[in-house]
């Protein structure tokens, strides 16, 4: 086989767009640590226990900005600050299906063989 | 909504693997690139004009260390290298396809509110 057809580069760019709103080690974990719910900043490091708090609330206020995410401060005592994901971040769920899915598959290729 | 379900962590370390593997600025345009065909140094330079030819060395060899791509020699007049995907560089595909959909979708949802 033979081509030398060039990229679409229009197409690469949204793939990078993409890239770079989940890039990282702790971008995909969080956002997947609240498809199973809102959660509170303890909560989320329960789920990710190898991150610092620093880190984590860097993060946070980079999917913030990205929009993927909503942080809410609530008035009880004591005072709340609860994470959820916007439909934004929901709308990542398919993404990170076939994340799982070719992680999954690439581990059984790479171990497996 | 409340709920503290916490994460599946086999789940997350999957993702994880996945993302580490075609992480950086680089990998996904050069897949993306070995998509459309078998290609010369030179050819996937000239889709990714903006990487430099030491960074593109160097992502070539770690794809190739992830059994993603293979670099095969001929020894011809000059000699050539070229650069192919493996079936697992080819199974990337759906998770490319929906990097590019979801980045489409975040940029209008991003730039177009």
């Amino acid at each position: 086989m033979k081509s030398t057809e060039p990229v679409c580069q229009y197409e690469l760019k949204a793939a990078r767009d993409a890239m770079e709103v989940i890039q990282g080690k702790w971008r995909i974990p969080i956002v997947i640590s609240l498809t199973y719910g809102t959660k509170r900043f303890g909560e989320i490091h329960r789920d990710i226990p190898d991150i610092s708090p620093k880190m984590l609330s860097q993060e946070l206020k980079a999917l913030e900005e990205n929009k993927l995410i909503t942080r809410t401060l609530h008035d009880s005592m004591p005072v709340t600050v609860e994470y959820a994901l916007t439909p934004l971040g929901m709308s990542l769920r398919e993404l990170l299906d076939e994340l799982r899915n070719w992680g999954k598959h690439f581990r059984g290729e790479i171990v497996g063989k």
